[in-house]
């Protein structure tokens, strides 16, 4: 296989700022020093948030990973906590342009091995769609990660149109990572639950909510990638379709079968199981799924290309999901 | 085939009990007449919460739709809002067995057609265990009908624990059904998305919750299905595995694989589509999946029978989907 691009990368700055405001002190990112020279503390609201390593910074690291994984390229992502749409917009802006800055700094260091999706201000969606414009002027970024809520509204509410429009009318991929899940109350034990059960279900409410808020519909040519393989959309999509089928109250709200809409969204391959994976590709297409890690995260796919291999797919399906389809994410050249 | 089991039917009654006290008026259910002398509606707290047809009631229209469909016996629930979680405990056990009394007459009226699953007032765990041990003593039921939730706490607190262990003893089938599900502030458009997309990752953190709270595990021989296919868990299933593996916090919570947990629950059809089916059979094992349609309320699976077929699975498969499972999970004779 000629390249393999994992769309799915996070990146922790080895420092950040800092907080320009009082106000924002209290939610504002800091990285403080860790138990050894290798790893280091994000610290929100006085508490480690998570223990983060140099494979977060350290493009040496990043790279050794690369070559051992077959992944010639990385699309760089903040940590989605970095996110920080709970920050005065202003302070957040100034957090963001430090994250981008991080990024790009990382993009610039290996030509080609790297591609950054920068961090833009949701809780203010018109400025975000300027910074979503703004981002797409350096060629360091193909697009940007955003949360699938901003402080609880989801992101197919109709007040972050500006955003979508700035990224359909730019070109800019956008990388939808669950953040800040619903529903948690119904967790009982760890609270690395929230990531590991919580995120495939507001992930699927999120994609749900775009489609039937008609925000796909409104932006047909949005290039829209969502992390693990989509959450558990999945399974919510056949009773969508059905209710979409049966039911007049849902069947109005959606224009066009959200199966439809459903094989021109992008998903990343973060299933862990070449079975589930299979599936995916069935549900939604063999063009529309891509390699996905959350490196270097603990709970990141150490072989992305072995969990695609396994699913027997013929090698031209196999290519894209292993860098052709990412391509066409990215817009990248062939 | 010999014989096909819907276990996911609901019923209504055509009357209801008055309020027995004036503090649980405000949400309890009546029965009020609808348009013509087919439908009644449904009031609670001063709306109509649902117009349903003779359909819940009438035994002969219900047999008409079992013989069209392939049925042989249907498995009778409660239309899951008159569970009643949410009115004084006291009153709800009133509600709750007038609603039994009247699945058990239909099941009394045909006999061989119809099985009950009852309902027990969960918002008292200990009188809720000696409910399902009294139901138990009644030949007309084999189990319950239980939420997703009691009052957005989930059943996976050990707090209901009393209710799983009476169900162990004494051999009551439990069937879970998603109810007023978390996340809805996420869902954009007809109030009918509650129970289109939040219902399977409700139901999918139900699964999870009885996984990591140690429920499952604490009651192995329990026999307990899942509405909807088990929701959106399918997907949620291998990202969990995963964490299980490599996160120690939640290795520590399950001390068996959520994939082996997986295999000895039991889940609906209700999927509206082959090849969904076919990947949850794919997951959950052949030995676990049930024929279930929601009859009679608008979503229903109008062609069970033939959704099953059409995996294309060996017919030793199909005959355990349509009816062998069912007799397990309900324990009936061969």
């Amino acid at each position: 296989m000629a390249t393999a691009i994992d769309i799915h990368t996070h990146i922790v700055p080895f420092e950040l700022p800092d907080c320009p405001a009082a106000a924002s002190a209290t939610r504002w990112p800091q990285m403080q020093p860790g138990a050894d020279c290798h790893h280091r503390n994000v610290v929100i609201a006085g508490k480690i948030f998570r223990t983060v390593s140099d494979d977060c910074w350290d493009v040496s690291r990043r790279l050794s990973a690369m070559d051992a994984a077959g992944i010639t390229t990385q699309v760089l992502s903040p940590m989605p906590e970095l996110l920080s749409y709970w920050i005065d917009t202003r302070d957040a802006l100034v957090l963001g342009r430090a994250v981008n800055d991080a990024i790009g700094a990382i993009v610039e260091q290996a030509p080609g091995r790297f591609i950054g999706l920068g961090m833009v201000p949701m809780q203010d969606p018109e400025l975000a769609a300027r910074e979503v414009e703004a981002l797409m002027r350096d060629e360091r970024f193909r697009g940007v990660e955003i949360g699938t809520n901003v402080n609880g509204i989801s992101i197919a509410d109709p007040r972050f149109a500006p955003v979508f429009a700035a990224a359909e009318a730019t070109g800019a991929a956008i990388f939808v990572h669950a953040l800040h899940p619903g529903g948690d109350n119904h967790l009982i034990g760890s609270p690395a639950l929230k990531a590991v059960v919580a995120f495939p279900c507001e992930t699927a409410l999120a994609i749900a909510g775009l489609m039937t808020s008609g925000t796909l519909s409104r932006f047909p040519r949005l290039r829209i990638a969502f992390s693990h393989g989509g959450g558990a959309f999945g399974l919510v999509l056949p009773r969508l379709l059905h209710g979409w089928k049966v039911l007049a109250s849902v069947g109005k709200a959606m224009t066009e079968s959200p199966a439809e809409i459903a094989r021109r969204l992008y998903y990343d391959s973060l299933v862990y199981d070449a079975t589930t994976l299979d599936f995916l590709v069935r549900v939604f297409g063999e063009r529309q799924i891509m390699i996905g890690t959350d490196y270097p995260f603990d709970i990141f796919e150490r072989d992305p290309i072995g969990v695609v291999r396994a699913t027997g797919l013929p090698d031209a399906t196999l290519e894209r999901l292993t860098g052709g389809n990412a391509r066409q994410f990215l817009r990248l050249p062939h």
